[in-house]
């Protein structure tokens, strides 16, 4: 087939994808006894098997027909109205039903939006650093970086300020990450919340929430999201199911005040893919809404939390005086930075001695920032989370 | 919201949709005892619900964690295999596991192949009328388009040539439904699959073949599929569980021989959604495999075929002179032509006659053929299609 049939655009828009070193990485993945703090999966052995074929059963009992037809693009009116109950009380004010879309993971809510907000050339506003599949869905519609800097309280204000005065062209959004951010798991404090989203006001600069983990928190208080602070109902807020349930229902949602931008959204998901799964949306709401589900919510947590602390203290043993880590207070993941090394040539060394990690230049657009490393703990039992972290810092010794 | 916030190409990739006339009828169809002719909606009273029940129960006994974990990008390895022997007797060739991608519904394969085919501005060939859903994938990568001419035995491989002789610029593919065409019911004869194919061949054309119907045969002998008459592999074939099991689970595919195209579609859809959804490419696996699955095939063609019957005679017994239409041999729709009507004007007195359809013009890329329109005969039980083609007919004459 000539070349020349495919899009000229597509080859520059997937330049990254195809670099991926995530990508690489999960061929050696593959391979027998190589541990992988690398994925952002959760821990298999506790998704809710039992339940979820109970909840199918009584769904196609009680909805069959309907859970197995077509169904409208922004998704089942029970999920959308389970959605807005959920998070009520986070956003502290009544949420309607309709601000809600259902969406297939958060991955499509991040392409739909950059279908919607960005023409190629455009200016995003990220963290740095920021979330990697953010940035491959944004890198899909061509659009530039303005990044901020961030310190261990998250996003720095008075950087956001500089970067937005300065800006030509202006910005189409800020995206971040509040609560337990991927990669680093740090949480951006309760006064610059304030302060984020009275800059952006100020700017009239669109907010994307992505707040994946909200519900993984492991001590200390919830912090009101952005959205719950903001005047204007310009703020997007993205939340998922896969971190609480399932990845493999891509069951997730956005909550859009902005009627115009919610709109558009349809219109974009309507293109894509018509709507999602209507049997996943249904099973999805069958199981969330039992009591199971709570005490499903408690025991991630409970587990998560023990890996953080298995994961902290074997670094504290055994990372070599060059290596700082922090301390999430949620989530699935810390970041660790191992001073003057550079972690994607690192990555060779460990995968030798058969455990693997995320590069942290792959969460910086400029990949200009080589010392960081994204390390997971929610998907490995206890003693592989010991033995993994021996290897790295024995491979962190060699390098 | 600054509307300058949004997209601008946006704004123009979505006019189509944007004016679309079947998002208009549904709210019509909302309404009761409204008789919809205007989806293409199986028939819901024979979905296999109890079967989805048990198949989900043994995936989460079997394959629990697995299916609700993330999955690869290309669609679960067992999903991939039974594709490829389901093909194999059609396609007359062994066909690679590896050559299958899953994606949600065809229309997210129709989106991925718009994405990494269409630069703005760029050909392509489709059949006069053609599928409004291609359309609409197309339309959002700004696509051009040439049409080819069509009669009752599909379209005029001469007419194919002349358009593609004066094409300039070249077009990028030609996209056509070859079975119980969408719209109009129709099927590609014999004789011009051969001529069509090895005229895309000698120009070096790639072609996409959407075949959502193909098991939906009420009478005749299966044709080869044109994927089982090419040479050169540059045909990529799009199939569907939506019409053979059930549309709420999103599962369809794609086959693609060209290993280029096959990874530039990989990483368009990691880059929209990661992966399809896990638990619903097992849970439709394992019911596929079964005995029971062949026999809920055999039901839905004896049951649409008696649809067909039943509207065609009510169809006899009620039309006016003016009107001809077609008794395709399977699939879901069959194509009515109203001499000098223009069935957009018609759908509003036939609305008020509680009967909706959809108005031939949505198939025209554009819009300049009026008097067609496409009647769904799949999703109404017998007397309601008598009544709703006695509506239409006194809508027809009133009009």
């Amino acid at each position: 087939m000539r070349t020349a049939a495919s899009s000229a655009r597509f080859a520059r828009r997937t330049a990254r994808l195809r670099a991926s070193t995530i990508r690489e990485m999960l061929k050696v993945t593959q391979q027998p006894d190589v541990i992988s703090f690398g994925g952002g999966l959760p821990a298999p052995e506790l998704f809710p098997t039992t339940e979820i074929a109970q909840a199918t059963k009584r769904v196609m009992e009680e909805y069959g027909t309907a859970a197995l037809q077509y169904s409208v693009t922004e998704g089942i009116p029970q999920m959308r109205a389970w959605v807005a109950h959920r998070l009520a009380p986070r956003f502290a004010r009544l949420i309607p039903a309709e601000d809600v879309l259902i969406v297939n993971g958060s991955q499509q809510g991040l392409d739909l939006l950059g279908k919607i907000f960005i023409d190629p050339g455009d200016h995003v506003v990220l963290e740095s650093p920021s979330y990697l599949g953010a940035i491959q869905a944004f890198d899909a519609y061509e659009a530039r970086y303005l990044t901020v800097e961030t310190d261990e309280n998250g996003l720095i204000p008075e950087s956001l300020e500089r970067v937005l005065d300065r800006a030509d062209p202006f910005p189409k959004f800020l995206y971040l990450v509040p609560n337990f951010q991927n990669p680093t798991g740090r949480t951006l404090v309760r006064d610059r919340r304030e302060q984020v989203v009275r800059i952006c006001e100020r700017y009239d600069l669109p907010i994307i929430e992505d707040d994946p983990y909200c519900e993984l928190r492991f001590e200390g208080e919830d912090l009101p999201p952005l959205s719950a602070l903001e005047t204007s109902g310009t703020i997007i807020y993205l939340g998922t199911g896969s971190k609480i349930v399932a990845p493999g229902m891509r069951v997730a949602w956005l909550v859009i005040p902005n009627a115009d931008v919610r709109e558009k959204i349809v219109l974009a998901k309507q293109g894509s893919d018509l709507h999602s799964g209507t049997i996943t949306q249904y099973v999805f709401h069958e199981y969330v809404r039992s009591n199971a589900f709570e005490e499903h919510v408690h025991e991630i947590v409970a587990t998560y939390r023990h890996r953080r602390d298995v994961m902290c203290e074997a670094l504290s043993e055994h990372a070599p005086r060059s290596v700082s880590f922090n301390r999430p207070q949620g989530g699935m993941f810390l970041w660790v930075r191992a001073a003057g090394a550079d972690t994607a040539e690192l990555l060779k060394v460990s995968a030798q001695e058969r455990v693997v990690f995320v590069p942290g230049e792959s969460f910086y657009p400029a990949r200009d920032v080589h010392d960081g490393m994204r390390l997971n703990f929610s998907n490995s039992p206890d003693e592989r989370i010991r033995i993994g972290i021996e290897r790295l810092c024995r491979a962190i010794e060699e390098a």
